[in-house]
C-alpha cells in the first residue's frame, strides 16, 4: 500500500523537501507518494479528513518565528493530531527569475515568511521592487518563465525543478537559517526526547502562565519552546504552546504534570512525543 | 513648539487613527504634526534619532496575534525606547474599490496582519484574487482610482480621506477584532498599570523561563501577556518579551522583581510603566 504524504505545494517548496528528508530517513522500504495542497491549513485538513496519512508542515523558523498558520490549525481542528518527528532544515534562499539583471524585476513572489527572512536584503538590492505574498515559496515560478520582470525568492532546487535560473544565490539576511517542521498523522505517539503540547487557560486566572508552566518546571522538565497565540476571543486572551524536554527516564513526571495541566487548563492539547532528524545537506 | 509623530504611513492607516487619538486624549492643548514613514521599522528608528518626539506602532492584534516587526526592532534598537501610552483601537476592515462587483477584482492589497485577518472571506468570496502584501493597508489607495481590477483591505476612514468607494464593509473573518498600538518615546516613563520588558537568557539554563517568570508570579505580580521570538542566533534560542500588571501598590515589588531578573539573564531591557486609553468608536 502507498503511504500518501500531503504537504504545502506546489512541487519544490521547503516542506516537499522536508517530506523527502523524511522519506528517506524514515520510511525506508515504504512506498510512498507525496501530494501537494495549497496552503497549510489545508494540508493540516488532510490529515485530519484522512485523505493523507502524514502531513509535513513547517513549525517555526529560527529568523521569523512560528508559522502561525500551522499552530491554529492544529489548535482549531478536532481531529487529535499527532506529530510523528520533528525535522530541521537549513535554509538557503535564492532569487529565481529569467532577468538579466536586478534593474528589471519589478515584482519579487514568495511566502511571506520567506520574504521577511530576505527583507534587508530586498531593501538593499531591489527597493523599488513590489513584495507578493503567495501561499508558497514556489507557487510563482510556474509563470517566471514567461516574465522577465518578476522574480521569486525558492530554493536552488525549486529553481532547477522549473529549470529556471538563480539569479542571486544565499539571499537570506542572517545566514544560519533554518526551519523546523513537523510529520503529522492521526497515530497516537508515545515516546521521543520532546512533547509538544497546547493549552488555554480559564479566564482572569492571576499567575495563571507560571502556575501551569510550573508543573513541568518543579518536577525538573525542561521546557525547550514557548509561544503564545491570541485565543481570538478577546485582546489579551491566549493559547500556549509548550514544548517539554522528555525522554524514557522521566516520563513519570511527565505524566503527572500534564494531568496537573488538565486539571488546572481550561483546554489542553498533547500532541505528542517524538524525536527530530536534522538534515545538513538538502 | 510643535509636536513631530511619527507613524507607519500613507495617510489613512490605523496606526495614524491610532496617533489622532492619542493625541486628542493625551496631548490636548499641545501643538502637534503627524509624520508618516515607510515601515514600522524606520517609524521607531526616527525616535530613536529624535527625528519624531514620539511614534505610534502596532503591537498586537486580537486575532493574529504580535507584530513581530515591533517587537525585534525595539529590542534591536540600542536607544533606550520608552513606552508611554497603550493605545486599543477596534478594527473593522473593508474592502475599497472602484469595482462594479467583487468578479473584477483580481488583485488585493493590504498590510499581511489584514489580509491574515480576513483570510476566510478572501478564501469565500474573492478565491482567485492574488494577495498582495504591502507594507501598510493604505500603501495601494493612491492607485485603486485607476484600476477597477484591484481591491485594498484598509478602513472606512481611509476610504474617505482617498475619496474611493468601500465595495464591502465588516470583512474581518473574527468582528471582535482589535488591535494594540504603543506611543513610544525617549523620555523615561515610571508610573502605569502596566510594565513592558524584554529579556535572553544564557543558553541551556534548564528551566530557565520559568525561574525568570517565577521573580514576578512569586511576588504576587501578575503577567497579562508572554511573547517569545527567535533571537535569531540558533532554532531553539528566543527572546521573551513580557507585560506586567503593577500600580502604584507594588511598585517595590516590581522593582525587586526587576533586579532578580538583571541578575539572572542575559540582556534585559525594560520599555517602561505605562496606562492604557481604550478608543470605543474612531
Amino acid at each position: 500500500m502507498t503511504l500518501k504524504i500531503g504537504h504545502l505545494g506546489p512541487t519544490g517548496t521547503y516542506s516537499e523537501a522536508a517530506a523527502l528528508a523524511y522519506a528517506r530517513a524514515k520510511l525506508a522500504g515504504v512506498e510512498s507518494c507525496l501530494q501537494p495542497y495549497p496552503n497549510i491549513a489545508q494540508t493540516l485538513k488532510a490529515v485530519a479528513a484522512k485523505e493523507v496519512a502524514l502531513a509535513i508542515v513547517p513549525v517555526e523558523n529560527s529568523i521569523e518565528g512560528g508559522v502561525t498558520m500551522t499552530a491554529d490549525t492544529i489548535w482549531q481542528l478536532v481531529a487529535s493530531l499527532q506529530i510523528q518527528q520533528a525535522i530541521v532544515l537549513p535554509i538557503h534562499h535564492a532569487l529565481v527569475s529569467v532577468a538579466e539583471d536586478l534593474s528589471h524585476i519589478e515584482t519579487v513572489y514568495s511566502h511571506p515568511q520567506a520574504l521577511s527572512q530576505c527583507q534587508l536584503w530586498l531593501q538593499q538590492h531591489l527597493p523599488q521592487a513590489v513584495r507578493i505574498a503567495d501561499n508558497s515559496t514556489t507557487a510563482a515560478l510556474a509563470t517566471l518563465a514567461a516574465n522577465p520582470q518578476a522574480a521569486a525568492i525558492s530554493s536552488v532546487r525549486a529553481a532547477n525543478l522549473y529549470q529556471l535560473p538563480v539569479l542571486v544565490r544565499s539571499i537570506n539576511d542572517y545566514p544560519d537559517n533554518q526551519t523546523k517542521f513537523w510529520a503529522i498523522s492521526l497515530q497516537p505517539t508515545l515516546a521521543g526526547n520532546r512533547t509538544s503540547v497546547a493549552f488555554s487557560l480559564r479566564s482572569n486566572t492571576p499567575g495563571g502562565l507560571v502556575t501551569a508552566l510550573g508543573f513541568f518546571a518543579n518536577r525538573g522538565l525542561n521546557l525547550s519552546r514557548v509561544e503564545s497565540r491570541p485565543s481570538k476571543r478577546s485582546l489579551g486572551d491566549y493559547l500556549f504552546f509548550i514544548d517539554i524536554e522528555t525522554d524514557r527516564y522521566n516520563c513519570r513526571q511527565l505524566k503527572s504534570a500534564l494531568a496537573d495541566l488538565d486539571a488546572y487548563a481550561e483546554t489542553v492539547k498533547n500532541f505528542g512525543s517524538y524525536d527530530t532528524t536534522i538534515i545538513e545537506v538538502l
